[in-house]
């Protein structure tokens, strides 16, 4: 197999957690594997950098705080290729311009356009091991950019698509994908398999094991990506295509998010053009808006109902107490005790009445609907929070999740 | 004018060094010369990284280790051109690779090849100040080389040869080369002119003020290097051509060494190849030999001088107590209480009698002269160490030093 492993700022974090990966990608190698790594800056230096970078100027050029970023992870694959000689590995570190990684858009937040894998497909296939920096490449210009918080797991998967590898193993602190949240369900059991569609909607929930973007990226080029856990090696959860030939369960968890805040905006009139009014200034303020309802008109007036991040719950009343005046709307209210719980999976294709199961399941716990809003593979409702665990742990056991 | 100033690592070691330094550039661009700058790594910064590699690996790979310390550079030129920003002044970092140093030879002392520098000159044209790492290229292969200790003066110098500079500036910790050492003699005075020739004898000397590469390759292209302090913007000394118009004094200055031994073997049976038969196994185990005197031959035997650094001598004495028996001579001496001083000028072209001058000067001190040696510009002895200060005193009254 070739595999392109993935190990963030924790498993790099100290000279012991750097040995302790050497140990691991030896071990693979060991199996017969053909290698290649991509490492994050150790956890805490990329804080340090940008933390040096703001003490001396407010608005540092974007330019310049990518090429003092990107030496995190030069350090790190460096220590990692050294260690892994220690070893008896050879290693060769590269950042990401010598990796071949092109870039395009902005600095600190840059698009890969393009991976040139084939001098790394050399170094693998005489048994070495190219150590590549994540979350860097080099744009048209010749400039270092950086692809944003997270971007490591995106360059190990344009790695593994860029070297044809087999598989592309993300080392993490979890280790894997659980049907719910195990400190809520203690039943909660860890998937084999999932597809992306299932993890896009996962990690949009809040899993913050894997960048959406990376996701994304596996899903169009058909690469397999292992979260697994770099303290534990056990498997972790596979995420790939959705096997068609496969029995799916209704349902594959449940996940929730407590982040959550309501607001509504009553009697405004309704006619052409209310949503971007109410939505323009909302984006305008960097709100990121979630689940929207729009009731339906009575009198020539309507309600619009939406949630937003806990955090902007008060900039978005303000907003919002602003825009009822000049719309001429009625009045504002907003609840940030709302909570969000949603099932998941591609089994709902083939299985009807998944909804209604839902909604009966919360209706025998006397839990209230708040708003509801589906997708292909989801159905969302929300609630009042104190309901949260009781919600998760009916769902959980209705489903059957607990069982393989 | 078009100026190269050169940082070293004291000149960047913190923050505040930092916006001191971008004070000092700002100040010459103010006066509407084009600048470019060369820094090096924050001051401990490469030591802590090499301390992080030998951690993990008592021989890391020297490409590894080249990787790894490269970073520092670039830190500081990030850094430094987000201090410049802040003052108002576009600036560019540039990494070793960027800038377009090309090097050849071994990982950790590469050689520089070849510089690109005019990318940078189109910056500078502009009133953008490029800030470039130095000690660090990038070779044939595409792989970050680094060029040994004290390589930044050597960057700074081929930077300005690139970009055509009418100066190159070296800020450092002290101000100038002195006529003598102002700690034995309070009237030793700054020098403002010194040749690159004079320039290499006072390095060879121990003045650690610059790299004699640096001196060497500033000779070469005839690139004028200003060395000055970055704590206090007085003139410094200014090392160019000899300048074949000016009236020279007879010397220049007095430089002296203390870090000598000295050692004989007597009595050596005087037959073809007896030095290769030292000074191999002198050489083989690292030991730098500085003055060599052979004796005329007498009854067949002659004796072999010789000095080496203090911390060598005892290493010497137990190697040529070994030679002493297998090569049939009589005995081994030593004296570890031993100094070295030199004179050095241009002006000895053209004045005679300076030596003669400088050996009356010591016997009306009553001070013994052990051993001697001349350059084409330096005239060196031995002597005991005790006499060192009462030596440099005499000398640099007698050529009259203290006067401009």
């Amino acid at each position: 197999m070739r595999i392109v492993q993935k190990f963030g700022g924790t498993s790099v974090g100290s000279i012991e957690r750097i040995q302790a990966t050497a140990k691991i990608i030896k071990g693979e190698l060991e199996q017969g594997n053909e290698i290649a790594v991509v490492v994050s800056a150790m956890s805490g230096e990329t804080n340090r950098l940008l933390h040096l970078a703001n003490n001396i100027n407010d608005n540092p050029p974007m330019r310049e705080v990518d090429a003092l970023v990107a030496t995190g992870e030069q350090v790190t694959a460096a220590l990692l290729a050294i260690e892994l000689d220690a070893l008896g590995v050879s290693a060769y570190s590269f950042s990401g311009a010598q990796a071949g990684f092109k870039t395009e858009g902005c600095h600190t937040k840059a698009r890969i356009k393009d991976v040139q894998g084939d001098h790394l497909i050399k170094h693998m296939e005489r048994g070495e091991v190219p150590v590549v920096t994540g979350f860097q490449g080099v744009d048209a210009k010749g400039d270092v950019t950086t692809l944003g918080r997270g971007g490591s797991d995106t360059s190990a998967v344009a790695l593994a698509i860029a070297v044809k590898a087999d598989s592309c193993d993300i080392y993490t602190d979890v280790d894997g994908i659980y049907t719910t949240d195990p400190r809520i369900e203690p039943n909660a059991r860890k998937m084999d398999s999932i597809s992306y569609e299932e993890m896009l909607e996962f990690a949009s929930l809040g899993a913050k094991v894997l960048q959406t973007r990376s996701v994304e990226l596996g899903m169009r080029y058909n690469m397999p990506i292992h979260l697994r856990s770099s303290f534990d090696l056990v498997e972790g959860t596979r995420v790939s295509k959705e096997d068609s030939n496969m029995e799916r369960a209704e349902i594959s968890g449940v996940a929730h998010n407590r982040d959550e805040a309501k607001v509504t905006i009553k009697g405004i009139p309704d006619q052409p053009g209310i949503a971007a009014a109410v939505f323009g200034p909302v984006a305008a303020a960097d709100i990121n808006v979630d689940v929207i309802v729009q009731n339906i008109s009575e009198d020539g007036q309507t309600d619009l109902t939406f949630t937003v991040p806990r955090n902007d719950y008060q900039a978005t009343m303000d907003l919002l107490n602003t825009l009822c005046t000049k719309m001429n709307a009625r009045e504002v209210t907003g609840d940030n005790t709302v909570a969000k719980i949603s099932i998941i999976g591609v089994g709902m294709r083939s299985h009807t009445g998944v909804a209604k199961k839902m909604f009966d399941v919360l209706a025998q716990e006397n839990i209230n609907i708040q708003m509801i809003t589906t997708s292909e593979i989801k159905v969302t409702v929300v609630l009042e929070e104190k309901y949260i665990e009781v919600a998760v742990r009916a769902l959980h056991q209705a489903f059957n999740l607990a069982q393989d």
